[in-house]
């Protein structure tokens, strides 16, 4: 049993969590986020991980086999999945399905964090090539999105 | 891929999750939660659940050979687990190990909602026997708790 509080002068930092300090470097643009690994437990088949995306910022564009279970509890930004972006804010829940593209982009003022529910076991993700960005940017909203030029 | 966002006029109840009212009788009290299943994909291996204990009320006192990972999301309570008890608000973390004793237990005058992260394949839950209670009670503060009467 363990009981892991958020550090009072910390919101979104748990006691006794790591934070990892991740940089996303696509399309030459360097973007800030953090991840904590908030549950891996020997008894449980899934990690729950802590994304914390800063303004402005984005987590890197991918696909992969496995599926993420997304739980938003900070701020605001919006969602890539597929061929549709999705406006985010606080408690919304997300469903991204083995190999659609997604991407997650905070708010220009805004911070975007958002629990991660993934299986341990899981493969690698894959970054898209000029070929597969040339069929995303042809769904209505994608290149706005992708060029984080979307209206929050 | 789905996005559910929460009902504009009902905080913590998701757009398509059904809402199912739970009664748990436990020493003859009857304690009003809800359970609503937010994540239940064939493509991952756990089940990502939110339970709402109304102000007073409390869960089953139970254990059980599978983990739980615990995200509070709303409100103020508390928990037992093992021979401990332990404050919550929002964005605390709880483990609850196999077989370890738990109940988590909604303030007075607030809600208690948290997400729960379990996986799918798991066993039922067992209910204390009086033998079990009796060792329960011997520990600090665990009488308090289960008796509904510990200062919040």
């Amino acid at each position: 049993m363990t009981h892991r509080p958020e550090h009072d002068d910390l919101p979104f930092q748990w006691r006794d969590v790591e934070v990892r300090h991740n940089d996303v470097d696509t399309d030459q643009k360097l973007t800030n986020l953090s991840l904590q690994v908030l549950f891996d437990n020997e008894h449980l088949e899934c990690h729950v991980q802590f994304f914390d995306v800063e303004p402005g910022g984005h987590t890197a564009l991918e696909r992969h086999k496995h599926a993420l279970a997304i739980v938003v509890l900070r701020g605001r930004g919006q969602c890539l999945s597929g061929a549709e972006v999705f406006d985010l804010r606080p408690h919304d829940l997300i469903e991204i399905l083995p190999w659609d593209w997604h991407q997650f982009r905070a708010a220009p003022d805004d911070h975007l964090g958002f629990l991660c529910i993934v299986d341990k076991n899981r493969d690698r993700s894959q970054l898209p090539t000029s070929a597969d960005l040339d069929v995303l940017v042809r769904h209505l909203g994608v290149a706005a999105f992708l060029a984080g030029s979307t209206p929050l």
